[in-house]
């Protein structure tokens, strides 16, 4: 694998269109993306297979989409209004903040060098806050949701009920959480608007474990089956000390970042933690009922939880791939199918109004079935360039001979190799080649 | 067509797990929704086909996913700040909040009858504040965004540069808004945090008024392609005294709610406004430079904007309909098949081993192609009047002939018409049930 730099995929991402600095036209807002026409469909595609694995491609998981808003109980309940907390300090002679937990020298600030400046620590709550109708108060105080997790939990029984599932079953939700981050950074892995694809699979207390290493070998394979290489993932299991007060247990799937090993996602045996809480603070039973043996009881959660922008980030990471190619350095994301943001590139050689329209019917025969475009700007050798670096997996190019013999060329993303392929049968060519990839 | 009430359709909403009030087991978040199994697959589905429609379909619109938080700056820039607000009056007898230009009679309180008891009014901010980083001031105060279309103007100049599109081209975005609406309701119509799928159309100014009728059809043929009733909706062209001050035009795609005709979208040519003000506030050029004529000018846009929750709404309403059948009531969601959350339904007559065996190896079969739901609950009777409810196209029913004759059931919702199908044909036959319809 070639080691890329954070710099080099920021950049790329950037130049691309994969990703903007948000608000970037005001000076950015520290830390926060934007995700530009081929950011977005990479996400969407991340998006489409983890749903596909996890929802629609299984009888046992339904899908939900909760409120980013919820009333403040859910919060209470959760634990998040007294424990979602980092030490905060500041220094006293630069003004700078820092999280106690992280800094290297608890003495000295990092930024001024000044020893001893730091204020007493102060938990502070990573929610976003703000008020549900014209009153400022307390009582109109909520949250933005700090995961998705808890959605799911308070819609426990009404999916039991309505989508009538019983224990092993899950249910999985894609969506936006907000974390006030005193430290964001590092691209987009940490920032403080980010996207979860999170599951709570319900099972009896008593097949919890197995459960749990059914899914941290599950998860651990999706990103093996989207291409990601196998030397650069690990399950790394929690110390004893590292563990939640709710978890029995915890593993993470790191991917080996530019800065070292580093979570995509957590799996964690929650317990009956999460549901009990509820149950208690809302006054509500639920307890799941067994009509079989006619007993009620508070399934165990497994939770696998995948960051879907990190995911994302990682993705383009492991795809990064420079190589020598005559005397040149060509850079290619070597993007598995399902990943890449546009499937098939339609490259008509030149402007000329009889190749724009080949290249135009082409392109017309091929949208039905694939993200395509149609690429017309620049030398056909830049445009090559353009295709690998956005991890394209196959070109079509239209030439003068297309006009004769009816063919075009289909050029091969990692291969380069390139091959006649006539018109008529294009589809049913880029059909096989896509067979079981997409 | 069915004259549905706004109980009836919440009522199949909340039993079969399309729609549950937000937060309900700590008594609801006044107007805010989760989207159970079902709704979250049709919200998945509007989504695609507006995606396909408008971005994946066309050469001439791209994609984006811009933050929800951006910087203060965009929303003083866009005019937010200043005057996204509503007239709010107090009944110093009840305590009752109220929209002013929303009261029948300005003087009589609707909620304790009381008159002349209102304050005087005071303009409130619809935009939700919350304070990014640890201090809570005005440096630190961030909004969640309104409205997706702010998100798109302020990347026009990195969208022009990276994917390198030229006038007329569109950006398109789906994703969450909010507003701190005085007074939601309706169902999922009009709720504080919604989703909403706009695209703005970049043009050279004097195409304008032709691309902004081009759009007005376009979008209303939309909705008819995807089964929604012609006499359901309609183009209402804005009054010159409501257009916002920033539009030449504006038109509503309007529905027939239960309550009377209210907007589905608003398409609106918003002129060059925003990128002159951001441009204005940001100090950056946002022009765009035509290399052919040498010429920099500000686009004017031209802007449909969707409510996605309003619209799945909308199509929910659309299609419920009740019929007399064998002197029972029959209530039946005839969505569109691209819509419809479950495609197909296998249905084995009983839980006996021999036919769960057969109902999932053709579940198995099918799902690769659609999403399907295997239901065993339940008298088949049941089961077929809850695929009926929930608007799936097709229910295969695996019976104990189906051992011996290796064939099953195939029954279409609309018409109740019953068909024998061998098993080994089944894909192939649904694939030509669905054709030109997915």
């Amino acid at each position: 694998m070639t080691d890329v730099t954070l710099d080099t995929i920021a950049n790329l991402a950037k130049k691309r269109g994969f990703v903007y600095p948000a608000s970037e036209i005001y000076g950015g807002l520290r830390s926060s993306w934007d995700y530009g026409p081929l950011g977005v469909e990479l996400l969407r595609n991340v998006r489409q297979a983890w749903w596909q694995a996890m929802v629609t491609g299984r009888d046992d998981i339904v899908g939900l989409d909760s409120a980013i808003i919820q009333a403040a109980e859910v919060w209470v309940a959760s634990g998040h209004v007294d424990s979602f907390t980092d030490p905060l300090v500041e220094c006293t002679s630069c003004n700078n903040r820092f999280r106690l937990d992280k800094l290297e020298d608890e003495h000295q600030c990092p930024n001024c060098g000044k020893r001893d400046s730091f204020t007493s620590p102060k938990q502070f709550n990573l929610m976003f806050k703000t008020f549900m109708g014209p009153v400022e108060d307390e009582g109109s105080t909520v949250f933005l949701r700090p995961e998705t997790a808890q959605g799911i939990f308070i819609n426990f029984a009404n999916v039991v009920r309505t989508a009538r599932m019983r224990p092993p079953f899950g249910i999985a939700q894609i969506g936006k959480s907000f974390r006030n981050e005193i430290t964001p950074g590092q691209f987009v892995f940490r920032t403080r608007e980010f996207e979860q694809m999170e599951m709570e699979f319900f099972v009896p207390p008593a097949e919890a474990e197995e459960w749990y290493r059914y899914w941290l070998e599950e998860r651990r394979n999706w990103y093996l089956s989207l291409g990601m290489k196998e030397e650069n993932l690990r399950l790394r299991a929690h110390e004893k000390d590292e563990l939640a007060h709710y978890a029995a247990g915890c593993s993470d799937v790191d991917y080996r970042f530019p800065w070292g090993w580093d979570e995509l996602e957590g799996i964690a045996n929650r317990t009956d933690f999460d549901l009990k809480a509820h149950a208690e603070r809302s006054g509500q039973d639920l307890r799941f009922y067994d009509q079989a043996t006619d007993e009620r009881y508070y399934p165990y959660v497994i939770e696998p939880a995948a960051g879907l922008t990190r995911s994302a980030f990682a993705f383009l990471l492991d795809a990064y791939h420079e190589e020598e190619v005559r005397g040149e350095t060509r850079v290619v994301l070597r993007l598995h199918p399902r990943l890449a943001p546009i499937k098939v590139a339609v490259l008509p050689l030149s402007k000329k109004p009889e190749l724009m329209e080949v290249a135009q019917q082409i392109a017309d025969d091929l949208r039905p079935h694939w993200n395509i475009e149609i690429d017309v700007t620049q030398s056909i050798g830049r445009r090559y360039r353009r295709q690998d670096e956005i991890g394209t997996p196959y070109a079509v190019t239209v030439d003068f001979d297309s006009l004769e013999d009816q063919a075009v060329t289909v050029r091969d993303r990692d291969t380069m190799e390139q091959e006649r392929v006539p018109m008529a049968g294009l589809v049913d060519h880029l059909t096989g080649r896509f067979a079981g990839l997409l």
